[in-house]
């Protein structure tokens, strides 16, 4: 990706403004005023064939006549003009455009032409576009001042990068970030995103450093693999928080109404964020509140939250949020407990919460945030102050102010309630200390630090390979195609789990009363019989499946019995199974999501996937850390690790079988989904075994 | 309890405050100034021995020297002097008495005493008391316009009442409160509570047309089963919401060192809260969501939103929302379809979201709104509105105002940010119209609409009483104790549960071989076997419990294994039971909460209830309508309705075992806990029964 042509547009010495106008409240009037409001350091041009002047300045008929070398257009004429001046913007040397304008892709197959037409020209020229249907790019930065949006609000500077995928969101996310004292560097409303994407700005910002955190409002991804693999670079070095809309069908339905682009299955999008390290925000106010929090700070070594307050109540309340969102609380040392029997009231408490009460003024704050700062048990300070009428407010929240400047760990204020009627309140923000409303936002912020700082720790993870037999599967799968079947059970998929090493109860066919003899003798009681046909998709349900057969008699008995019921034109094949005795079933699944590709899923058997939906998703390919992680974090992982007296299972059997069935996902992109079910987790390692298991073909 | 008193504090005509000051930032010069400011209807009394004047009013040196009748009197003074000026306002014919001061008994015994002191005094003249340790009282109704506090804002008058049991917290409210401009009619902050509590403001409130919601922040219960009857009765007429702090066992500590008062288990307050109908909102900001949404509005139909917009990405927040909190965001009607597509603009979405997009202004508002309103498909509407610059705001929101007061359903309205700015959006306010920055806080409270909903519908229930053998329970517990045992299991335990009609696996006990005959033929193979010695509790962990007993052969060979293990000074005695086949295991118990008394508790057995923690508690007593719901709301609960092509098992089998546990409690006291574990459910009603008991006494 040629990062000069992104420079034209985030960086331009020169801009010309295609549409502006000299109508008050038209977009073309608003971008032409915010670029001169916010004083661009370059030169701005303003481009209409049916205006003299805008704005005192002299008016362009095209941006053929501008003398000056001109980098960045932002184009916002009627959208079937578009392509006219795209043509001549390439003729004139520009580099980058961004196209205001909507009525393209977004509203139907007609707009769709168009914008196919207009990026056929861009890509002729070797132009970069923004776009269409976008609400403009911005780069604060003191260097290059350029407000190339229609926003309503001025924004101020910050390191902050903001990518939106709405436009209207992004109006709203700026004019929300000026009114939290928030700035950022960059901002780019991507629209359409018909060339630039997401993926292309991460990149170009990933060693930037007038971006220290980038912010994202997305509603689908175009090419969620090539996201995950460049977010996943960039969040060891930099956060990046994600507001993800479209959740839920509907919510995804109303996306494909809304810039004409499906959305995609939540669950992958969290499984995706998860193994990326992105954080997903569940909403903008949300994504705000930790962004403040890390801004130029670092982020705290642990999640030991150190409670202050100045009335006991709203106290309760963040100690029930803290714990509620998996923080601690915790005993304060001894050592600072007696350095504040020393320095507050006697009516004090000094365990943690630290309550300095009603009369606690500058002083009391001061030596309960010092204790803090210096107690190793603490990571974080949650400073709440009720302003009471006795006490000076603003040199309380100096002294918060002075206390934080000096000292690593990270203060959050808290007033229980709106603080703009609270004197030197403002000075809070000026600082970037983070303000709540209540406790209870504060914690949530907390815990999605402790969720980052995990990640950071996370160590990279291997993709280990295995000895298997690939030519086994070439030929089942071969097969199948040649009968024209797409679905494979039975012993057919028995046979592809074990050239896959994955280990599975022993088994055998058996026709006929002698080949049932031989099958139990490699087998063993107690075994099930399964009928093999493979158009019978439910066997339990039609009989087709016997467990616990005990006894020569009774094997001999079922066999008939299935003979009787299965048998068609002289065909009948029936599976044994050794029954194995594993303590616990698993299930182990892949799905293919058209958007994120194969989907690699875990859980507890049965009642547990199926009633419960205690289930974990990665994307595939998965590491060693990955499959580790996915076994530990469903619901029902205690039954994995000894419950009520008996013995934890090995989990290394079941680690390595998700790494086996991944690297069967890789060699084989035909399967489009499987499902091994059961299979049993033991203490035992001779009872850790797949029993059955189906896959589907594309 | 004597209302008229009440009506001394929150309906005086006239006060008088005892600590009235001078100066200005102390409790006393601002409740005194507060009670100007308010234009109190009656008269005021400043009471002072350090004051002549205060606020141009002759202070008096004491309330016997006011020749007036003082109804009410507010006192500030320093503890230690609270008693004598309690005596004297008693002497005085005082009828309600507002302590302010704190240092009682949230300080610790010496605070405790000297509030008793104070408590007799009250009650030796038959006066009422609020405090001590408060923020004050106030009741806004025009007629009284009283305010008692010390809030440094002003508030206005709106139907709603609150109780708060934090003084700090109470001032937050009430600036929060006027923040939202929303008003109260009375208002109690209740400090220490130590004569008035909230159960005695709830049934002061009951039939008052001044108060239409009542608003509770509490920390602690003090008579919670006395609560549960009070707000059940009132919750039916006016909604309860209530924010309870404490949640967790650590929020609790912090509890207990504030207002020296212990606090609940907190799954016993969801259900307390269920049982009566009382709303629980997470936080003190929620809490005012739901009531702006409540006041002066119907309760909606139904749970099924409309979302208008005029931005696609803003939609789809509000959709994954609204889902995502049990909300249903239909399809509109035909006929709403066809109206909306001839007024609003081509490109303009009719489905529902409705998109009039950016250019849709007020007429474009009115139509879609119209149409929703008459759409028989909605009950609610959320009208989003990011406000473009070429649409006159003030008009849109005028438009949704007047719409709104010629139409029944509920209006919800979310600006995606803050709305301080947008010209007009007080109107929505004053209008008391629900207002929200984001649409997932909408989608909240309209989620706690639908609750409240239900909570109306749903009818009384009753208490069956059963046909059972107390006499037989009787003389069981009165053995334990002559025995000075205090848990009772196997045979015991069995013959509880028959004696209340409580359907057991057959059993019989066995001392002998030919004990063990008779045994065997009075229950049947298969069998499970038993140790029965009451000291052994965890019998399967020494191998005291062999299950599926098959045959004689292997029955006396386990009926041997056990007596050498297990006979001890040539006692021994074994349990037989009938195994049953049940489809689904549930468990069944009972705990003793310190404030709450009996817990009923339903789950899917052993692991549901152990590991997943899918348990659903009541308060005892339970109706059969809590029964049935106590098992429905249980997340397994699809595995008792069928699963898997297995039939739904028999329900009433498990709400009459959980009601006649209900009556073995009433009848019982002694009973500090029970399991019933498992009582297997069933489709065949033959193995519906309980197998294994224990109950511990106190």
């Amino acid at each position: 990706m040629n990062s000069s042509s992104l420079d034209a547009i985030f960086k331009p010495k020169s801009v010309a403004v295609i549409g502006a106008s000299t109508k008050k409240h038209t977009i073309g009037y608003e971008i032409f005023n915010n670029i001169l409001r916010n004083e661009f350091t370059g030169k701005a041009f303003p481009v209409n064939p049916k205006a003299d002047v805008v704005h005192s300045m002299k008016c362009y008929k095209s941006i053929l006549e501008i003398p000056d070398e001109v980098d960045l257009a932002i184009i916002i004429v009627a959208r079937q003009f578009v392509p006219q001046v795209a043509e001549e913007c390439g003729q004139k040397g520009v580099k980058g455009i961004v196209v205001i304008s909507g009525g393209f892709k977004e509203v139907g197959e007609e707009g769709a032409k168009l914008e196919d037409e207009v990026l056929s020209i861009v890509k002729k020229y070797g132009m970069r576009m923004v776009g269409p249907n976008c609400f403009g790019v911005a780069n604060f930065s003191p260097g290059i001042s350029l407000d190339g949006t229609f926003s309503k609000m001025k924004s101020i500077y910050g390191k902050i990068g903001f990518i939106s995928q709405s436009g209207a969101l992004g109006q709203v996310i700026m004019e929300y970030a000026r009114s939290l004292n928030t700035g950022f560097s960059m901002f780019a409303s991507i629209g359409n995103k018909a060339d630039i994407s997401s993926n292309d700005l991460l990149l170009y910002w990933q060693d930037d450093p007038e971006v220290e955190i980038i912010l994202l409002y997305l509603e689908n991804f175009g090419t969620p693999r090539r996201f995950t693999q460049i977010a996943r670079q960039i969040t060891k070095k930099k956060p990046i928080i994600c507001v993800k809309a479209g959740r839920t069908e509907q919510g995804a339905k109303a996306v494909s109404s809304h810039t004409g682009a499906l959305s995609n299955l939540d669950v992958g999008v969290d499984a995706l964020f998860e193994q990326c390290g992105v954080l997903r925000a569940d909403s903008i106010e949300e994504m705000f509140d930790i962004a403040i929090a890390m801004y130029k700070k670092d982020v705290p070594k642990g999640d030991r939250i150190g409670i202050i307050t100045n009335a006991g109540g709203p106290a309760i309340l963040a100690t029930d949020a803290c714990i509620n969102f998996g923080l601690k609380v915790p005993e304060l040392s001894e050592k600072s407990q007696n350095y504040l029997r020393e320095n507050l009231m006697e009516v004090a408490a000094v365990e943690n919460p630290v309550d300095v009460i009603a009369s606690g003024g500058p002083d009391a704050y001061r030596a309960a945030m010092t204790a803090m700062m210096e107690d190793e048990n603490i990571d974080t300070l949650l400073v709440i102050f009720v302003p009471p009428i006795m006490i000076d407010h603003r040199a309380v929240i100096e002294t918060i102010i002075d206390v934080n400047k000096h000292n690593g760990k990270p203060v959050y204020v808290c007033f229980m309630g709106p603080y703009d009627q609270i004197d030197g309140a403002e000075r809070l923000f000026q600082e970037n200390i983070s303000v709540y409303m209540f406790p209870e936002y504060a914690a949530k912020t907390m815990a999605r630090m402790k969720k980052y700082q995990n990640w950071l720790k996370r160590p990279e993870g291997a993709f280990p390979e295995f000895d298997v037999d690939k030519a086994k599967v070439r030929d089942i799968l071969d097969k199948a195609a040649s009968d024209e079947r797409a679905s494979l059970i039975g012993v057919e998929a028995c046979d592809i789990l074990d050239a896959y090493g994955v280990p599975i109860a022993g088994y055998a066919l058996a026709s006929t009363v002698e080949e049932l003899e031989s099958a139990i003798n490699k087998v063993g009681f107690p075994v099930t019989m399964k009928i093999n046909k493979p158009e019978i998709l439910h066997k339990t349900d039609v009989g087709g499946v016997v467990t616990d057969i005990r006894s020569l008699d009774e094997l001999s008995k079922v066999f008939y019995d299935m003979k009787r019921k299965f048998e068609e034109d002289g065909v009948f094949e029936v599976l044994l199974q050794d029954q194995i005795k594993g303590e616990v079933e698993t299930v182990i699944g892949m799905t293919n999501d058209p958007s994120f590709g194969p989907l690699i899923m875990f859980g507890l058997g049965g009642i547990y996937v199926e009633v419960m939906k205690d289930v974990a998703f990665k994307i595939h390919p998965i590491t060693d850390i990955d499959a580790r992680e996915m076994i530990q974090s469903v619901k029902g992982y205690p039954l994995l690790t000894g419950f009520r007296g008996s013995k934890p299972v090995n989990i290394e059997s079941l680690t390595e079988t998700l790494l086996r069935l991944s690297q069967l996902i890789t060699d084989f992109p035909e399967i489009d989904q499987f499902d091994v079910n059961p299979f049993f987790a033991s203490a035992n390692i001779e009872n850790c075994k797949a029993v059955d298991a189906r896959f589907i073909l594309k």
